[in-house]
């Protein structure tokens, strides 16, 4: 029997709301065992780099990093975003520490290459350090991970958060049972996009070939669910898709949409 | 025969200056054995304070921190100079994990009382988890230390970088020979303030009281030696001010002020 070890990204529209993230905050810490949080930086970083003057780009909902932006996402994401989360797990004595992916060689990645597109200072991960990450929950303290990860050169990297998530929950499954928990707005896989009495419970394989045909599931959903699947592949034992504030609920199987390998649950 | 451990304060003129940080990295990531490193941030949080229209103010050079001011020195101490410092070391081969007290609950500190000054959101320092710092020295990772603490209820408090350099030194002497080095942009202790050549070498509570009568040491120079002694009185083995520039020779006794207890060098 392998330990339990449940990676958790939190979605930025809960890290914009005050009340939303303390409460989302208390339930992840008495969560009962080994767990990581992965957190993005929601509107903070938009909102501050406005106020600075500095101007956004987005293309295909990601960021472009230019050098100004780099430095906003890293004080916003690595620093206030990420020490205040730790701050409030502490308060619930729940141990946490806070790194992104420079600390300890945690994440490290290189500058996104595209033929067409300069996404700037965004890094696509090469590998992840399962030793510090293992020391670390070993010794009960929960990892808080901000989503700037760095190329070993000396360059921090603005990286996407799902992505990382991903990523350490597949590296992690070397060692423990993973169950990756993507927690955001919504109630899960739904339906109908408009209502979220319309979660799917659960999606295997099969069932998610018929969803596609159906055109049930369309558009944005497709890459992340391969993404799901992808990760299923390499050894993640669940992934579960639903609302932050049923944190609890998408743990134990009452709330939100599980994606699991067979026909099972 | 007890590990060296090297706790090392870098000054804040040294942070603001590129490329005399990178030397100072360099130089750090090439000392053999253990290593803390503790920075402050320099003029850079005022900086960008006045960028976004934020006064600042100090009283006996230290920052009075209102809740803004709070959040701009968690993001540009524990956020922007933390990580690009861990990220620089990286490439040096160093391996570092930058930390603020909050994380792992490696500084815990209460809001400062004070009769007549509300100093605002600055801690005074608690505890010092050494058990956490000494899992990750064992480890082969140095640590890099932003001054922001916590009060183990939510709240983040910014810190003096010194005091905090100092209460490391103290609590790690439990287990090493610490070797506390204030480094900065004077070359040492010196006979006549405005010239570096005058650097006095080696500095013992004998000594310190003659200095003293011959005016030589006054004014600012008094509570940090007096800090330094009572450091030395509770284990710290030898402490060790001068330029930042000259680290390696710091550490080599061929620069820099020693202050040491006894007569001996």
């Amino acid at each position: 029997m392998r330990d339990k070890l449940y990676v958790i990204k939190i979605g930025g529209n809960i890290i914009d709301d005050e009340k939303k993230l303390a409460f989302f905050l208390k339930g992840f810490a008495s969560i009962n065992g080994k767990k990581i949080l992965i957190h993005g930086g929601g509107k903070l970083a938009t909102k501050f780099a406005a106020q600075l003057g500095v101007e956004q780009q987005l293309i295909d909902g990601r960021r472009i990093t230019d050098a100004e932006t780099l430095k906003i996402v890293t004080m916003v994401y690595a620093g206030y975003i990420n020490k205040n989360i730790v701050a409030q797990l502490q308060s619930h004595n729940c141990n946490a520490i806070g790194l992104c992916g420079a600390d300890g060689n945690l994440i490290q990645s290189h500058k996104r290459q595209h033929p067409t597109i300069d996404y700037g200072f965004v890094g696509d991960i090469d590998s992840v350090n399962t030793t510090l990450l293992k020391n670390l929950l070993e010794q009960n303290i929960n990892v808080v991970i901000a989503p700037i990860t760095h190329n070993k050169e000396g360059l921090l990297l603005n990286t996407n958060a799902d992505t990382i998530a991903q990523e350490i929950a597949q590296a992690m499954s070397e060692f423990y049972e993973v169950n990756l928990i993507y927690s955001f707005e919504k109630a899960g896989v739904l339906m109908n996009a408009e209502d979220d009495s319309t979660v799917i419970t659960s999606i295997t394989q099969s069932s998610y070939k018929d969803l596609k045909e159906q055109k049930i599931i369309h558009s944005g959903m497709i890459p992340k669910l391969d993404n799901a699947f992808a990760a299923l592949n390499k050894g993640v034992n669940r992934i579960i898709v639903g609302k932050a504030e049923q944190l609890q609920d998408l743990i134990s199987g009452n709330a939100g949409t599980s994606i699991v390998k067979g026909s099972k649950n």
